[in-house]
Order: structure tokens, then C-alpha cells, then sequence
């Protein structure tokens, strides 16, 4: 399967203009070569030049690793002393002949320190970015891949119902951050979550990136939990907001709002639609209640292997919907200082339109 | 406590031949500023030039995360549409005046995509290495620093004491890393673990970097769990190796080897000596012992906010140990597609030599 994927890529360089792509480690690595490396201070960068066998810069003691290559790759190892790392990269380049040609990279993967290994193995070759032809490969899940993102889903979900129980008000939000992780591996979740969870009361909720604090949910508060698991490196991001006891009329009004958002944004979705419309659907909601300035992001982005990939879902990106294509739908309304909300889906473009991955109750429920 | 060790980076600064330094998401912003930023799509750059208020390139909906700082910074926040973040990277670098200037940066946490909007935003400035200056703001931990550290290998140790009884013969090598993780956070351990624990048997265990795999633990296998905790940011990386059951005598034999060395590494830190006397005290109890060849990496590296930061422990490395300064000893014995040992703690340099923070048993145990 790999195999396959990297015939596709080939392909794709074929008839792109670059001569070869570099990859460190990161998802595109993995999707490629079903092989797992860390980002540290060593670095690890495979190169890949159609028609020749795919050459890996490695540490010594990563060489195991090669072993698990399901197909024929050069190994290049260094020793531990730096000033070994040059010479290695060097050996690489010579050995596939990139110097002077274009070689791909992923900008959002790849750190300085990779590329200033290859930059000065391959000084006259110029260095474009590859995410278009690397990001493509990915866009469209196979089953296998669907697969996982369902048990992905899965897995989440089972995790917050094991929590909700255990909710009670004057327990912090890293507390239950902390409970709900528990939870995530007990349920089989890979040992990499997509993210940490957001767990976030009261006015933590109007900001949509917080992180846990030491804050003890309040009656009165919205509860937001944004969350997932992943699952053979396929990855979930759900979002439910829970009533903390009573909330007032303000919150029940602004959850059912985003609630009402989150259905439109999932009921458009279907192949050839551009991403666009599935943003569009959802906002026209919010900002029809007058609530448009308090939802102050995007619909949606792609999901895989990465919580966040393409598509994006943004009201001016006009990439269309194809079929195998995965993305969130987390419309939210946050009011500063005082509460939010977001309800976020999981969604595959099917032959027959867009399907839910994710299907735990979006009501707003009571918990404490 | 941030505030002065930003007036410590500026002071650098005046010293070195940087004008400013750029900073994405990691752990020199965060020890930096005191504020969690992710390294996400949407690029997010603190831009710090000495007198001058920094100024923070962000999304707008992180903008709740300003008010965190412990000092005032002009932020630059824009939109959803990556059309405008260009622009808002030109702003910063106009109001700062840095076109032109030296900029340091992050090899090894910068990615190209910030790089890249940083040097559209100031195309005649150099972007030289200031690892060196950045780093060594981190070197000597502080009391509070050192109180996590010693917090995190609590968590660390008090969680892999809950699993040892739970270690079953036939349990995947999985299942046992899932049960360290749910003891972890039971323990208390920040949402952001150090690294997901190594846990290898067998022949796995040959392999310093392995992944917890389907594997089975079988009588005779040694087992390596190399773990580690977080608590407020600073993190424990520890290993010990277990008996699965009756092991052969080849295997209690490189057990202890491997555990003189660690005692042997431990026993020689002190401020004054340079980091290769660690590496050359462990590494010489292998070399005697006729394994030498089968230890193919460094003894240690140095540890804080980091699994892997400055110092390292390399035979030739000559940067000198100083009291604060905090590193793992972590020698080891690899038989390739047999077995594998390691033993590692993390260590303190202090006014009368080098203080383990890690205290549990050494000796191998047998479990299963």
C-alpha cells in the first residue's frame, strides 16, 4: 500500500516541475513509508527521486528502523558528534544527484534544521514548496483509512460518556482534562493523541483555543470539551459544550444556535460542492440569530492523519468536495468574558453526499 | 520571573551580533513569556527586539492568550484567509524596524513556514543561528524549574511502581504502554507527556528507539520501559529494565553491566568537568566489559522543558557541567534481534557534585 502511494507520488513529481521532495518526520513520512520517526535534534530526512531508490538520512541508532521500510531505501548513518551530520546529508545528495535540481519541501513540517542539512548538501538547487502535490496524495481517504478514523471517532466518544458521569461542579478543568485522557487510552486510543483536550468553563469557553486551567466549573457555566483520539495514526476532533447545572437563557439560546449551525454546515456537504458552502451554510445561521461577530473562525479543516489538514473549510476557498474527503464541521458562537460554545462533527464525503462519522447527542446536556 | 528572563535574552543580545531573535510556538517562548502557543497551520511569531515592547504575530482567535502575558506586547492578529497573513508579518516587522537587521532563530523548533513569512516580512535581513544565546538561557534551572523536574520524576516513578503488578506474560507491548499512560495521569502529569514511553522486549528491546508494538512479553525477554512525566512544563525521561521471567545468564550479565555504568556515569558529574566525562565514565565500564560496540549512543542529554536539550552527554563534547545544569545518564547495551538493556536517570548538578533526581531501584526485577 505504501508502495502504491509512493508510486503515486512519483507520478505527481512527474508531472510537476520538481525533481525530488525531502520529507523529515511528520505524517507525510509515515503515509508514505509506514514507518514512524521523531522530530529531535538528530535529524531524519528521507529523499525521494522518481525512478531511484529513496535514500534516508538517519542516526546510527535508528538503523532498526530500516528494517520496517516496505520497500528497497538507501540508509545513510550518522554517528552522535554534529560535525558527522554535514557529511552524511552530502553522501545523500551525491547519491541521487539533486545538487542544482528542484527539490520539493513541506514548509509546515520541515524546520530549519532539516533543511539547512540539505540546503548545504544541495547549494545550487532551489527549494519550492511541495505541499500542494505532498497535501493531495492525502486529501482522499481509502478505506483502511476510513476505517481507522471511525474507530478513532469511536474511541472519543466512548471516552466523554465514561466522563460525563464523573462531572461535578467544583472539579477543575484540568482535573477533568485529566479524567478524560485517562479515559482516551483506556478506550485504546494510540499513545499520540491529535492534541491535548480542551476542557474549558464559563468564560474560559469564549476562548476557542484554551488551554485546562485551574478554574473549578461554576453552576451557570457552558462546558466546552473539544477532544479526540487517534487510532493507527488516523485521528478524531469532536467538540460537545455541556450545561454546568442551570445555565441562563443567553447560553441555552446561543447553544441551540450553534447547534442549528453545526446541522446546516453538515447537511451541505457532498462532492462538488466547494469547501466554501459548507462554511457558508453554517455561518448564514449564526449571523441570521445576530450572533455573526461572536464566531471569529472557520468552519472546518481537513482531517487524517493530522488534526488539522486540507481542505479548510473557509468561506473563500473554492477547492471542491471529492468523494473520501474528510473535515470538521465545529461552528461556534463565544461571547468574551462571559461563556461559549461549539459543536463539532467529524464528516466523509460519500457517493451519496456527507456522512457523520461522529454521532454523539449535540443537545445541550446537564452535567454537575 | 519571566520579565527578567527577558531582560536576560535582551542583555544577550547586546553582547552578541543579533539585533532580534524570532520565536515560534516551543519551549523558548514559553519560557520566554509563560504563555502555550501550538504549532499549527496558522503561524503564530514573537518578534523580540531589545528596548522595544515584543510584538506578536497571531491568529485573531487567539487573541484571549494576550492578555496572559506577564508584559506588554503589541499584537499583530489576522484573519482566517492566509491571503493576509503576509501582511500582518509586514507590520511586525515594520514596527519593529528589524528589515535589514540580524534576526536569530530556532533551528531546531523554527519551521520554514514561519522562516518564510519572516523573511518575505524583512527580505534584507540575515537570519543567523541563535541556538547558542537561547539555549543557554535555559541551561542552569532555577529552584522553582528544579521543583517541577523533581515533581515530574515522582509522577514518572510513582506511575511505573502502579503498573510493575499489572505486568502480565502473553500482555502486548501496547497494552502495557496504555496502562503507563492512564498511570501517568493519574499521578498528575501535565496533558502534554515528554514523549510516549518506550516499552520493548525482546528483541524489541535491541532497539533503542523502538515503538510499543503487538508483540507479545515471553519468559526471557528483558523489558525496557523508557518513560517519562511532565508537571508544569518540565519534564522526567527515566528507564529501567525488567526480567521477563526467568532471563538467561547472557541477560543478567548485561543487566548489570549496564547498571555499573549508570552508577559509574552518575557518580562523576560535578561542576567543572565537561560532559564527555560522563559519557567517558559509563561508556569505559561497557568498553571493559568487552560490549562496547554494543552501546551506539551517547550516555545522556540534557532535560528541562525538553525530553532532549543542551548539555549533551558525548565523549567529545568539552562544554563544561555547572551547578543547574540538569542531564540524564542513560548508558546501554543493544543485542541486535536478541535483547537490550537501559538504565537512566536524571541528574542535578549542585554545589557538592551531581544529586539524582530519580531514585527508584535500579536492580532488575522480575515481573510477569
Amino acid at each position: 500500500m505504501t508502495l502504491a502511494r509512493l508510486n503515486a507520488l512519483t507520478a505527481s513529481l512527474l508531472n510537476s516541475k520538481l525533481d525530488a521532495v525531502i520529507l523529515n518526520p511528520g505524517p507525510t513520512l509515515t503515509y508514505l513509508t509506514g514507518v514512524q520517526f521523531h522530530l529531535m535534534e538528530r535529524p531524519v530526512v528521507l529523499f525521494i527521486v522518481p525512478g531511484k531508490d529513496p535514500v534516508l538520512v538517519l542516526p546510527e541508532l535508528e538503523l532498526p528502523k530500516v528494517d520496517l521500510f516496505p520497500y528497497k531505501v538507501q540508509a545513510i548513518a550518522y554517528g552522535e558528534n554534529p560535525s558527522e551530520w554535514d557529511d552524511a546529508f552530502r553522501k545523500a545528495a551525491q547519491a541521487l544527484g539533486v545538487d542544482g535540481k528542484r527539490i520539493g519541501v513541506e514548509p509546515r513540517q520541515l524546520r530549519l534544521h532539516e533543511f539547512n542539512y540539505a540546503k548545504s548538501a544541495a547549494p545550487e538547487s532551489e527549494f519550492p514548496d511541495a505541499s500542494q502535490v505532498l497535501s493531495c496524495l492525502r486529501l482522499k481517504k481509502d478505506k483502511a483509512e476510513v476505517d481507522a478514523m471511525r474507530r478513532a471517532v469511536k474511541i472519543a466518544q466512548d471516552a466523554l460518556e465514561a466522563v460525563i458521569p464523573l462531572i461535578k461542579i467544583g472539579m477543575t478543568e484540568r482535573e477533568l482534562a485529566g479524567e478524560l485522557m485517562i479515559q482516551l487510552f483506556k478506550h485504546g486510543s494510540d499513545a499520540e493523541l491529535p492534541f491535548s483536550p480542551i476542557v474549558s468553563g464559563g468564560p474560559n469557553a469564549a476562548n476557542p483555543h484554551a488551554s485546562p486551567s485551574e478554574r473549578k466549573l461554576q453552576v451557570g457555566d457552558l462546558l466546552v470539551v473539544d477532544w479526540g483520539a487517534a487510532y493507527g495514526g488516523y485521528i478524531s476532533d469532536l467538540t460537545r459544550t455541556f450545561a454546568v447545572g442551570e445555565v441562563d437563557a443567553e447560553c441555552q439560546k446561543i447553544h441551540k444556535i450553534v447547534q442549528e449551525a453545526n446541522a446546516a454546515g453538515r447537511a451541505v456537504g457532498k462532492a462538488g460542492i466547494p469547501c466554501a458552502a459548507v462554511d457558508i451554510a453554517a455561518r448564514t445561521v449564526i449571523e441570521k440569530s445576530g450572533y455573526g461577530k461572536y464566531f471569529n473562525h472557520r468552519t472546518g479543516h481537513g482531517i487524517g492523519m493530522e488534526a488539522h489538514e486540507d481542505p479548510y473549510m473557509r468561506g473563500d476557498n473554492l477547492q471542491l468536495l471529492e468523494v473520501g474527503m474528510a473535515y470538521t464541521v465545529e461552528p461556534g458562537i463565544y461571547l468574551t468574558e462571559r461563556n461559549g460554545v461549539r459543536v463539532e462533527d467529524n464528516m466523509l464525503i460519500t457517493e451519496s453526499g456527507a456522512e457523520s462519522l461522529s454521532d454523539m447527542p449535540r443537545e445541550i446536556r446537564v452535567v454537575g
